[in-house]
């Protein structure tokens, strides 16, 4: 599983501990109601977790083949919710937990059978598949979330059929109520065939991690089931996949789950694991007695009941102003000054880890608790903002918008954007300096026509022979848009003074896309870092409008004289610490 | 609720539209079986939300008393749990959801109540209340959920105890078949005292938060009920709180909750809401029409339902090398060079947000995912570490130590890194540092007796002339452990050659505390940033060793030969773009 260490991962020698501490535990009894199920190894044991991600880790016997038996419920009626629609299984097929044994025919006062968990409202879920040879769709479905081709075991199957008169019976009880069309034998036939497929208890947790995984399959990328459809699925599994012992279950281990008379349980931890387990021994209620015990203990160990939430949502906003979150475009220092002195009014607020409905609630509090011109939602590092959280900055921009004052998002997917309905900027860094353009009102400062040299704040304070000196050194140049004036690698052999228009700084990301570092206005310089340490471009700088500079060669600035050195150098070091001021309360900011 | 602001919260704003969207909703009936419940006024409704964090947000009546009714129940269970034990009370009282109506006497095989929700169980809970006055008890108990203390309503009272000849019939019951000790009246009349204390909906919100936030009153800050004992009171919430209705509830809303006659719903996510709904006409189960119809909608726009929970603890961990990680030390550039070279034998892990078991297994795999000769778990910018995810960094450790390599913790809790049992600094900063020192190998280069100027890197190159000039200029000082050399708001008026020992660089925090921004070695200047940016000192320095360094004054500086302050500006323009380096490369990183 990780060839590279000789050591194992933890969770693999956690659940080695697991299957150590029950292998002892032979309590209970093989099923035996048909004889390739008595005939079975009662020694079996296997325990299989498989993550969201695709992690699949195991012990045991976990390559043994059994037979799905009652673990084929939920699948089967997933594919008829998927079939025929929600109000038409409901009205078929009830959702209380039945209180009875899992077989018997527990029809409820409007004649439906209890539950799908149940052996009559599985029967009933099999009738409800569609196509001309349903059980093939069945078997094509099961292999979706198995994530493999599975079979039925043909030895078991005509057991089943040959031995199934109690489930007989109740098909045609079912038809005889109308909970079932056309002949009962049909849906029989389903139903014995589903519980005859035999899988592994890895298949099995890769099932049950395809349900965490709402539908999708974590190891073929495939969706086994539609998001609703599921929903539905893991409620019934939470109050009636564990036959008559649904309160017991939820106490104790508190996960949706569902247990077969092979000897598997199948539990599932939403957005995060499927979990398997098969050994064959029953206790008197039907479920594997390994199975209960390995469930309880992971559930203890693993907190995996479902009153330990996380409550990342609500800790992971940011809150912090422009200043201390600005743009990467570098500006003058007069527009500079200005925005120092308006940073507050724009609020920045970051949000980490997924943003739910309390995360939303609480970022809200953070941005109507004191007023703000501008307040800037930076989604990009959450992966999911739901639609109560969309719903929510909905509300929010509602509120700004009452006292004149907007909502601005950054990195929100299409969905959150159009749900919300406010400007949205995919880039983070681009939203940002479009709220500082705001609190500039407009054009910066020296956009007109540019700068001539003697403007350029590194000659501030430069005596006239000095200015004259440079101006003899230095080297006009004029670029259009998208063009380069040094790409990354290439050797720095000349300091540039910007003069007028826009140069971006970039690299490229690991996906081939540009990361974009900064963007330049008239006023700065750019290559001088690269002239002091590494002696090599480290990004490519590309005008973004019509750009007039000054290139000054490296080599003639060495004979200039020292003077002029001098008084360049300390503006650059003037310029270094002012952006290392900057970086280090950013990296302040960020860290906290 | 929000004075500054002319606008509301947008959580206001939608708990009014859902109001105004129920309010036409006249189905059903006030209770009626006693008359100060029959005559109330049905029109009354009302919606509370509480957050774990201490907001409490209202809509409609939410200011109106009316009595707790069955809504007590839940809150009796538990103190019955931490009055007698976990072990004791489901002897009494199982935990299966009963399919019956609230008040049948519903025993199962055992001869217990078949769950503490119905009212043979409710009564049992209250037999089990200890004390001489079980009852005072038990209100002050509901007083701590919600966070004032409580009274009866008297008439409420009198009626409940003249009326209840079932609840009497069901004591006499649970006392024959020894699920009552004692005279049973004692155990109804706390039964029938605590169904007439009189609550608001902000209260209820209030207590409902209170088991979201595992007993904790987010408005008091006190313990209401121990953790375990509301891990019970939630789960069996779950399967039996709306009287027969469990499986349509847990499809169609997906949380715990608990309904009463008089016409209140409660409702808890765990970590994140209470919610209370009060209307007083009741759906022919017995729950409030209106209290199921907001629910069912709450859940549907908030995704509170218990299948949509967060994925973030997965996400949250950002792994990096200790090169992109670096501590705050300032080496001497060739301890910096060494550094580099072998900045990836130690890998960074940091989380942010909750520390859960799928995220400690996402770390362990990150971690060991290829070799490593240290692996630092930087836990500080996490809230909680769960004993689930403190097992499989114990896991980590151990497969770390098969190959001869190390874990350390930074930032965690006592509980945490006791639980780890590895090397632990509370500073995520010297963590980082312990580690580099680790890489060095030892003592760094020039710890032994220190540097004389000559050999200080800014004067690598400089002419014999410019070198004898600076040694002129400069005043050489030395300082014991703890002596301060500038203070934070001190004007810049000299430049410090750092020859021996170390400083700390530090600032106060808001809350009273100093947070280290890096500590100097030999080898490094300081203060030119200072007097370049500003002319003030940003921060404390102060010797954490015996120091010896020259201090060069600037305003000497100033007259001092060109060639000279050329080459100290170039050295420190070297300075400050290799640090600006480091913190971009650290912004970048802390941003991805």
């Amino acid at each position: 599983m990780h060839p590279s260490r000789a050591g194992r991962l933890p969770v693999e020698d956690y659940l080695d501990g697991v299957h150590r501490r029950f292998l002892g535990l032979r309590d209970g009894a093989v099923a035996d109601y048909i004889p390739p199920l008595g005939a079975v190894d009662p020694e079996q044991f296997a325990i299989a977790v498989a993550t969201t991600d695709g992690q699949v880790y195991g012990v045991g016997d976990v390559g043994n083949a059994f037979t799905l038996q009652s673990v084929s419920k939920p699948f089967t009626y997933g594919l008829a919710l998927e079939d025929r629609g929600l109000a038409e299984v409901r009205a078929r097929i009830g959702v209380e937990p039945s209180g009875d044994a899992f077989n018997s025919i527990s029809l409820d006062a409007a004649g439906r059978p209890k539950n799908p968990m149940i052996n009559a409202g599985a029967i009933a879920a099999a009738g409800l598949v569609e196509g001309d040879d349903p059980f093939a769709r069945v078997l094509a479905s099961y292999g979706r979330w198995a994530g493999r081709p599975l079979e039925v075991d043909e030895e078991v199957y005509a057991a089943e059929r040959e031995t199934g008169h109690r489930n007989r019976a109740i098909g045609h009880m079912l038809r005889a109520v109308g909970s079932l069309d056309g002949d009962p034998e049909r849906a029989l036939d389903v139903y014995f065939r589903q519980c005859s497929v035999a899988v592994t208890c890895s298949d099995l947790a890769v099932m049950a991690a395809t349900l965490a995984a709402r539908g999708l399959n974590p190891l073929t990328g495939e969706q086994a089931l539609g998001d609703a459809s599921v929903n539905q699925v893991l409620s019934v599994m939470t109050t009636c996949g564990m036959y008559d012992a649904a309160g017991e279950w939820l106490v104790g281990v508190g996960i949706p789950a569902k247990s077969g008379v092979s000897g598997a349980v199948i539990g599932v931890l939403p957005g995060q694991l499927g979990i398997a387990v098969f050994s064959p021994r029953l206790d008197p209620v039907g479920n594997s007695t390994r199975g209960v015990a390995v469930f309880r203990q992971l559930s203890k160990d693993l907190r995996l009941h479902f009153v330990h939430t996380p409550r990342t949502a609500r800790a992971a906003v940011v809150g912090r102003t422009l200043g201390e979150s600005p743009s990467t475009r570098s500006r003058p220092p007069a527009d500079r000054d200005r925005l120092d002195a308006r940073a507050d009014r724009c609020l920045v607020l970051e949000t980490t880890g997924d943003v739910l409905f309390a995360g939303a609630e609480a970022l809200s509090r953070l941005a109507l608790a004191e007023p703000h011109r501008y307040v800037l939602v930076d989604l990009s590092r959450s992966t999911t903002v739901d639609p109560a959280a969309a719903r929510i900055l909905a509300g929010l921009a509602r509120s700004l918008a009452r006292t004149g004052d907007e909502l601005v998002l950054a990195g929100a997917n299409e969905v959150t954007a159009t749900a919300v309905g406010v400007r949205h900027l995919a880039s983070p860094d681009a939203a940002r300096e479009w709220c500082e353009d705001r609190l500039l009102g407009g054009a910066p400062a020296a956009e007109a026509g540019g700068l001539e040299l003697a403007d350029h704040p590194v000659c501030a304070g430069l005596d006239p022979d000095d200015l004259a000196a440079l101006a003899a050194l230095a080297r006009p140049l004029e670029l259009g848009p998208g063009d380069v004036l040094v790409e990354a690698g290439e050797p720095a052999l000349q300091v540039f003074l910007l003069l007028a228009g826009d140069v971006e700084v970039s690299t490229a990301t690991s996906g081939g896309d540009r990361r974009r570092l900064a963007t330049l206005s008239p006023g700065t310089s750019l290559g001088e870092a690269a002239l002091t340490v590494g002696g090599l471009h480290t990004a490519r700088v590309q005008a973004t409008t019509a750009v007039r500079c000054l290139a000054v060669p490296a080599a003639a600035l060495a004979q200039a004289p020292v003077t002029l050195r001098l008084h360049l150098t300390q503006a650059f070091l003037v310029g270094a610490h002012r952006a290392l001021g900057r970086a280090t309360r950013e990296v302040a900011a960020l860290s906290r």
